[in-house]
């Protein structure tokens, strides 16, 4: 039986409450403090392959919308992270991370040593929103609801813990912040629009726990290779490589 | 520089030795007889999984084949997984193993509570077949190079340690050790004869890489979810689920 607008909007929220990774313990251990250097550096390699696929995703998904206005409220997506005139972007304002954890720019741009559980992952996404309905592109983006509380937290957390974190370094989930509710006040809306029967709120609702899977299973993936007992699969980032030159 | 056939297949052999998942500590447990009942029932799950979708990547990769001759090589390895009259083919043979070790067959066969990871890195494969060049498609199938030592081992070590292990539960593994060398001289002669280039020849290493990190993330995966401090992720197989009538 097709939900009320209301009733599908708590059934999606309570995915975050049940699934989002948020809930995942490296996330614990990152914003209490608990990481070493070399976890946080993971963290950051890791999490940047997600971030430089984001934008491939919203092209993916712009290249299959018929309608200029669904297009135009998307295109501000890519722009918050490829940058604009006087936005450095999502993706520099990473690096900027990256750089401040120790790490060469130029290396975790590269890609090179991501873990290939990550690259799995991200690029099951990016191809989701490729194959599927636009509804199921959609509600996968709505673990951006849940996105605010995760980045305050990490701020604080981050902030709190460790010698790297300042305003610059952290500029990327400050940004974060203002950016992410304006996209999924947009996409909720879409969706609650555009579920408008049992089936494709099923629909709906799967590709968001999907897309829970994928944020967890690269935290997963972060913790078997690099929290002790650490296993780092073959070719993936060797503590002590990739280092900025000052800090090697 | 182009390598001659004698050292390019010892380029693509070093591959294995050094990063086919016959190394990873999960089967070393499984094989020594270290594994818990529940961890094994997890291993034939997940594995199930990537049984399941080869006969999907070979049609996918004979959907991309205009040369008959090439068709009909390929054909078998299909029959081989899904049978025919007089072989009831791979899969079916797998999920003996699943009753074997107490399990419902049909909720191994549902795929529901295959880890997400698992999925991930399978899915990725088959999608590597369907996008990439037919060269690099053959040359991800060369992992069977690897294989027959790891079944025969793998048989050896069941049997040996396990009460569920006999003819009739290992009939895979038995049945890949005659399957796997024919596939995999008509693979590795092709890749040998079309790789004619040094590009061509990086290209087809990278695809044996790149297939060596699939197999290898399945086991991280379930290292981490079912290995004590097992972690297992929302939505997985839970230990005590899916049994055989009898056994639950």
């Amino acid at each position: 039986m097709t939900q009320s607008k209301a009733d599908f909007e708590a059934r999606l929220r309570r995915i975050g409450a049940e699934r989002y990774h948020d809930l995942h313990p490296f996330h614990h251990r990152l914003h209490g403090g608990q990481c070493t250097p070399d976890e946080v550096r993971a963290w950051v390699i890791n999490r940047y392959y997600y971030q430089s696929r984001i934008p491939m995703k919203d092209a993916a998904f712009m290249s299959r919308v018929e309608n200029p206005d669904l297009r135009r409220a998307w295109r501000s997506r890519i722009e918050d992270h490829d940058g604009s005139d006087g936005n450095e972007g999502g993706i520099r304002r990473w690096l900027r991370l990256a750089s401040a954890v120790g790490l060469d720019p130029d290396y975790v741009a590269s890609c090179d040593g991501v873990l290939p559980t990550t690259k799995f992952a991200v690029d099951a996404y990016v191809r989701f929103v490729r194959d599927k309905t636009l509804l199921e592109a959609v509600a996968a983006s709505l673990t951006e609801l849940f996105a605010p509380a995760i980045h305050a937290a990490r701020i604080e957390g981050l902030l709190q813990n460790y010698a790297f974190a300042d305003d610059s370094s952290l500029s990327y989930f400050r940004r974060r912040l203002t950016e992410a509710p304006k996209d999924v006040a947009f996409g909720l809306q879409w969706v609650l629009d555009h579920a408008d029967t049992a089936e494709k709120q099923d629909q709906a609702t799967a590709a968001l726990i999907f897309k829970t899977d994928v944020l967890w299973s690269q935290l997963d993936a972060l913790w078997g290779a690099y929290v002790a007992p650490a296993r780092i699969p073959p070719g993936a980032w060797q503590p002590g490589t990739g280092m900025a030159q000052a800090a090697a």
